[in-house]
């Protein structure tokens, strides 16, 4: 990890032992965290709403329980922040627009639920573009403050890489996980379709999920663990499959380079940093299959050259509605990118859906089937480091295959672009998240 | 339909051929509405929230349209009711529950969006028991005052059953929509697991859908079809086939009778009233298929003896998320049955639930593999007439089975019991909703 740049990542899970023993709280980590924030938060614009005071409440209430011995969760008393298209109680979900300011729910979405039950303390809700869509908020990159942190999970992804939290949940539907969360300098995960119950999150499209960015695969595994246990996956789901204990280090024998539409995007620093570390994978025994070596790969790969519009036309239709909704009520809050992407949805029709569906189901046969000749895929998290503006959140090439395969998927943050952070994707087969991130723990340390 | 009491039902699309040549129009369609509410809702009590301005801006701009032989669709103009878990973004949504009292949706459900789409006025929002569960709310049969209109759907079906409405949306997740429509002398529709989009429903459990209560099949075959034009099915799901008018008369050629547990607690004259019916049509040349000649459907009725507690117990773990987070923040606006069935879900856990939907996958397969020796199951709709009391909505033993089996199920107002309204319900294999229809078309006229 010698290249990344300033990696300020504070995990929660390396804080426990110290919870143990007294010498440290989960409320004086916490007071670190808005110590953090209120110094960075006029740089970054990471968060929408605030709610300190029942946040310090749910860490006294841990530091209790950590002293007498008695967590709820291994994220017992844990910082988190929620983006802001996701349900909360306590604070408004302004869903990144002008047409939501103000609105608030009667309950906690799922995970939000969940979290509190495990015993953290949701600090406050994260900047999301637009429903979650293409239009950019004003959050910044913690690691240069003139760039993007990326999108849609924007101030999940800057509050995270800037340490000032050790997890906060974004939700993903093209890359709006793994792309900010790379470009952070964090990690980033996207669990299997429906391992982790989206119930009250406005991300609601058929390969939709609500993932993680966080300090640590540790951070990470634990949240979403002790999570689902809690709240479960979707409704119909059997929800996220693994032990408790994160898996530990997986040597894999054999894994696939993945090149997606990205490959072509990606800057010469970016694919240099891949090869490298592929280069010392392939010393270290470990076997790399790509479409040179692999047909079925790289008739993979030729059949999803186009993947990334396939997954805008999908979310395009499935977001007509509630847009549409939106748009009889308030027409002039949706900015000029919601409104043509209506139009565009409105030209493909039920019939047209359907066909989407089918080559969906294809697609996803045909990459099963190449997930059982290796352990997993490894590609990049984004064609390069994070654009140097604020209203573009970069290019998702990379990212939306495992969402529109339904494939868990992990970025580790170990490669670096023009100084900045980038990530090393890694994806599995549905339902082994598990082992996924048994092999990402071997990736960070080899 | 002989025996059926008082049948009050009021079609829209009988009324269509007066708004083409103008003798009537939707404007005067919706004030005979309005007048039977005004004469009616003190009795009933069917609505939670009315919205009759907007409702009358809709029908005189459906009355132009059809004037000028431009009508939106067939439904243009035609007064409407949702049941009050279902958003609305002109009124609020209830949820049957003091906790929501005055919660107000920045948006309208898919299905409710796609009604305005298509012309229709909606009227307002019809009473749900507590959170469309098991804890009734005071609506009356619209055929015996003293008596449930049943439940969930209970003001969807009092206000169709009064012939005040032509169609109101409902949902069931166990008997919500067949057994109030049943009881209140309406026709009731629960499509094919996501077959029309549940977005903006509070009931969204993992085989939960959106019904139709209506005074035809015309009327919930039209509303039907044009709804899912404009919104889709579930995102994922392929929508409801068919085509765009009701399809004719289908004379089956084997029909299934199915007991379901529901048959053991029939009352004689419900029972007394299927075989008649059984009777006719074996006389007409159908063959009827029962336990008694099909090995594998007696195996099968063996299979689901305790088919309501699974359903119970599935959509207990599910609802788990959002009741313990709604009682998180108000436990006392939480009824004691909501309470106990928090308590009932949390001992299950998410291995006890996994096993709960293994075991659903097999009864679908076999459910299948019985649908391809009929055109359709028929058995009651319920075990009798609508009990005798408010505070209790009826036994759904009969309306569990299509749901946890995801297949399509109506109810037609064919039967009495005690001289009240009994349903006569035919169910049929995934996705064949336009085929059921067909045969209904058929049974209610033979």
């Amino acid at each position: 990890m010698s290249n990344l740049p300033s990696p300020s990542l504070v995990s929660f899970h390396a804080a426990t032992d110290e919870f143990r023993t007294g010498k440290d709280t989960p409320r004086e980590f916490l007071e670190r965290s808005i110590a953090r924030l209120q110094v960075l938060e006029p740089k970054l614009s990471a968060f929408a709403a605030l709610s300190l005071p029942r946040a310090r409440i749910a860490a006294d209430a841990a530091t209790a329980r950590w002293r007498d011995g008695r967590p709820l969760s291994r994220i017992d008393g844990m910082p988190v922040g929620i983006k802001d298209v996701i349900e909360t109680f306590d604070m408004p979900t302004g869903m990144g627009s002008p047409t939501h300011d103000g609105n608030q729910p009667r309950r906690d979405a799922a995970t939000v639920f969940a979290l509190r039950e495990a015993g953290a303390a949701v600090v406050g809700k994260t900047k999301t573009t637009e429903f979650a869509g293409a239009y950019a908020t004003d959050t910044r990159n913690p690691h240069d403050h003139e760039r993007t942190s990326g999108g849609s999970s924007a101030g999940s992804a800057s509050a995270v890489g800037a340490g000032i939290l050790p997890v906060a949940l974004g939700t993903q539907v093209i890359g709006s996980v793994l792309r900010p969360a790379g470009y952070c300098g964090a990690f980033g995960y996207k669990p299997t379709f429906g391992a982790i119950n989206r119930g009250g999150s406005h991300d609601f499209q058929s390969h939709s999920c609500i993932g993680l960015i966080g300090a640590s695969l540790e951070d990470i595994w634990h949240t979403s663990y002790d999570m689902v246990q809690r709240c479960g996956g979707d409704p119909g789901q059997p929800g996220l499959f693994g032990s408790e204990e994160l898996a530990g280090p997986l040597k894999p024998t054999r894994l696939i380079k993945l090149e997606t539409p990205g490959w072509a995007l990606a800057t010469d620093e970016a694919r240099q940093q891949l090869e490298s570390k592929l280069s010392v994978l392939s010393a270290a025994g470990v076997q790399i299959i790509s479409r040179d070596n692999d047909p079925d790969l790289d008739a993979f790969e030729k059949s999803i050259t186009d993947i990334l519009q396939f997954g805008f036309d999908i979310i395009g239709y499935e977001s007509r509605w509630p847009l549409k909704s939106v748009a009889y009520r308030d027409r002039q809050g949706l900015s000029p990118s919601a409104l043509d992407q209506i139009v565009k949805a409105d030209a493909l029709g039920l019939d047209g859906y359907r066909e989407l569906m089918k080559r969906r189901v294809e697609l996803r046969v045909a990459f099963e089937r190449l997930a059982t000749k290796a352990d997993a895929f490894v590609t990049l998290d984004a064609t390069g480091a994070a654009p140097k503006r604020i209203t573009y959140t970069g290019n998702p090439s990379f990212n939306v295959g495992a969402s529109v395969l339904g494939a868990p998927a992990l970025t580790l943050p170990l490669f670096s672009d023009e100084n900045m952070p980038l990530g090393l994707q890694i994806i599995g087969a549905q339902h082994a998240d598990a082992k996924l991130f048994a092999v990402a723990n071997w990736l960070i340390e080899n």
